[in-house]
């Protein structure tokens, strides 16, 4: 391990060591300092340096690592990058790549830069595995697969296995299972690479293969490929389509980068920003995603504004009913979002035998009158003690209606949005607190005017 | 795959014909319907059966599928399950298991038990891979590894390899890469199956493995170790101790466990869910992970109340000044929500060279500014059509005082908790919420004190 540069630590000095060599045109030194560094930290590299500069590394590099560092880089530093290739080179890298990758990064490219890279690209096979990859929607497993694996028939032995094996050493980098097929290609089952290599070379694939294969259809929703993946352990799963016929390949880290999209976009839904941004997007960037839910907040703040003055005069009249306007509005705003957090895990985990509907409604009410009761007390006691207790009881009932009216909300809208087929978690974010609010200022005000 | 069951659906009529035929002791009815299923599918049905009717199947079942049947099993299930099993037999079990999935199902038992278990494990390397494996700390790499792997020495040749991989057949399900390590178990190197299995009987591992391996040491916490397999799309990462000594192997399905568990955790704090609950979970679990958060979003509350009798004079003569106490309040509390957030995310993903502290301030400003500039502008018109100018004004100038505090405290909280060793994301939960608030509700009144 001394020799090779695992876990590189990418630094200051050494970036602008980079950069003087690079004006310097000093290759050797760029050799020198990137041998043997994985392609992950030198896409990070790319990540700091100018499009110019990254482009002249690139050059230098074996094509092959430069594919890989062509995949790691952000998707904006990319996007940027690749502008300055000519589609010539962009198709030399692309057919470097796995197929799905290269559907992926060419599906980035302006739509007329796209035809131009794909007529680029030279090998037969690679091109015709992108133009049947890019038939398929990006969400459904059609869009997630990959072409290369390993495919044998069920009649070869061990000797043919390998020689196929040894025929795609270059395209298949990961095995995981060896796929089994009959002559009209459709799947029948898997082989461990573990078994081939314990077996003897006459062995037939059919005296040692799994029938036990589960796999997925092309149209299949990335999100429930993802589910069958983690429920059944699976590195790899095949794909087939309509006819049984094996058509390609998902791999475990594709179904890590449908995890980990799905939870960055429910943290975005959650609060209230509209698309996919970072903290070092232009401020113009993350204004366009950031206002439009402040909007709409404004927007029913403004509501609570004419619900208020409806009761303007008891306002006046009333000593401090004014007071627990925040109070009432922070309650339900809460409550509301626990509520419907609750849901969205439960929808994402999808059990079987879920409580029936009639079953959640009676213990959504119950969890609710319960914490009314605690915080009505709670709150009762305050008003009590500052004096008032006609409204302390105002306002602990309208507390518990509040709650009440929060956790219906909380849960009933992500189960509607759910079946609207829009992602539930918009109904943890500005949307529910935001009608809570207004729901709540309404009920308290409406309780407050009948009983006092 | 048609004789095969594979994507067994689980329906009610066939857990009805279940528990008649545990009833009757149908034992072939059980074996026949069981036969072929996944055990994940197994697991779910346990799920939903009595312990009793459960364990009544399993006996029935091979102890290698009874095995895997009780590592799916829902983590709650699983402890009322192991119960009623004798410490002999959860031995037997947890001896057929990965070491690592054997110590986390162990650690799930009464301490008492615990001990008992490992007193009944039989096989001596495998109770001593688990008492090494307890020793370490659950959430690193030392506590998420497997002992079992294949290791194999720099001067064997590739028939000593495969004799290694034969022996280990049945303890290594997944191979992923064979670890090369010195004569002092000092991890080298990696060698492919791949690589292996295209080599010839004579070929010395020395000519043919990779010096390039990526490892994790044991202390390592779990978070990074995910980190690290997802930059350097690692299936599995060898663990080293400080010596440098191979000690395990950690695949990327435990780390799968690890993102999810990181983005529930992370949904959770956003939504003032103290604890890890489901919505099948009982009332009151439910109850006791719920309250804490909004009994301190009442206390906000009372001290807004405070706040607001404070300034009672003013809402009493000032008409309108409490109309816009929800406006100024819903406005804090989003744009804290999304500040945190967008900080939460990019610590998450830890780019090297994220913006300069200054950077970061300086651009908050802009953005809160401007956002200021939007909503003071739509609010403005809309009180000024009210027929109130100066209170327009007034309402503005809260809304941009508020704006810019929120994207403050929503900016420093979550780097302050992260410092402190604290999960950020709390920072995007009721707590901002409720710190924000309360300042913005001070901030439009104290303003309101001053122009009016």
């Amino acid at each position: 391990m001394s020799e090779v540069k695992v876990n590189f630590e990418l630094s200051k000095e050494y970036l602008s060591a980079l950069e003087l060599a690079i004006e310097e045109k000093n290759i050797a030194f760029i050799r020198d300092t990137m041998e043997g560094v994985n392609s992950a930290d030198i896409s990070a590299i790319f990540d700091e340096v100018d499009s110019e500069m990254a482009k002249y590394v690139l050059d230098i590099l074996d094509n092959e690592i430069g594919a890989q560092i062509i995949e790691d880089l952000e998707h904006d530093t990319r996007t940027k990058f690749l502008e300055i290739f000519t589609p010539k080179e962009v198709a030399d890298y692309v057919t470097e790549m796995d197929s799905d990758d290269a559907v992926d990064i060419i599906n980035e490219l302006p739509a007329k830069t796209r035809e131009e890279v794909i007529s680029e690209i030279i090998d037969p096979d690679t091109a015709a595995h992108i133009h049947e990859l890019m038939r398929y929607d990006e969400d459904c497993a059609g869009g997630l697969m990959a072409k290369e694996m390993i495919a044998v028939n069920l009649n070869w032995d061990i000797v043919q296995t390998i020689e196929e094996i040894r025929r795609q050493r270059e395209n298949v980098d990961r095995i995981y299972s060896v796929y089994v097929i009959d002559d009209k290609h459709r799947l029948l089952g898997k082989v461990s690479v573990k078994n081939i290599l314990l077996a003897n070379d006459n062995t037939h694939i059919s005296e040692i293969y799994d029938t036990d294969v589960i796999s997925v259809e092309t149209y299949m929703d990335e999100v429930e490929v993802a589910a069958v993946m983690q429920k059944y352990g699976l590195d790899a799963v095949p794909v087939v389509n309509l006819q049984g016929k094996l058509v390609g390949r998902i791999t475990i880290d594709d179904i890590i980068d449908v995890i980990t999209e799905q939870a960055d976009e429910d943290r975005q839904l959650m609060s209230g920003i509209s698309s996919d941004i970072e903290e070092d997007d232009s401020v113009w960037v993350i204004l366009k995603a950031r206002l439009p839910w402040l909007i709409i907040g404004l927007v029913g703040g403004i509501v609570g504004a004419f619900v208020i003055r409806g009761f303007e005069e008891e306002i006046q009249t009333i000593t401090g009913l004014a007071l627990f306007i925040p109070l009432i509005m922070a309650t339900g705003g809460n409550v509301g979002v626990q509520s419907s957090t609750l849901i969205v895990q439960s929808l994402a985990t999808k059990s079987v035998f879920s409580d029936s509907l009639g079953k959640r409604l009676l213990k959504m009410v119950a969890i609710a009158m319960f914490t009314g009761l605690v915080l009505g007390s709670i709150s009762f006691l305050f008003v009590f003690l500052y004096g008032e207790v006609r409204l302390g009881m105002v306002v602990a009932i309208a507390l518990q209606a509040v709650i009440l009216l929060a956790s219906f909300t909380g849960t009933a809208t992500p189960l509607i949005l759910n079946r609207l087929g829009v992602n539930p978690a918009l109904a943890s974010g500005p949307f529910i607190t935001t009608a809570n609010d207004m729901l709540g200022i309404t009920v308290y005000l409406l309780i407050a005017n009948a009983l006092l």
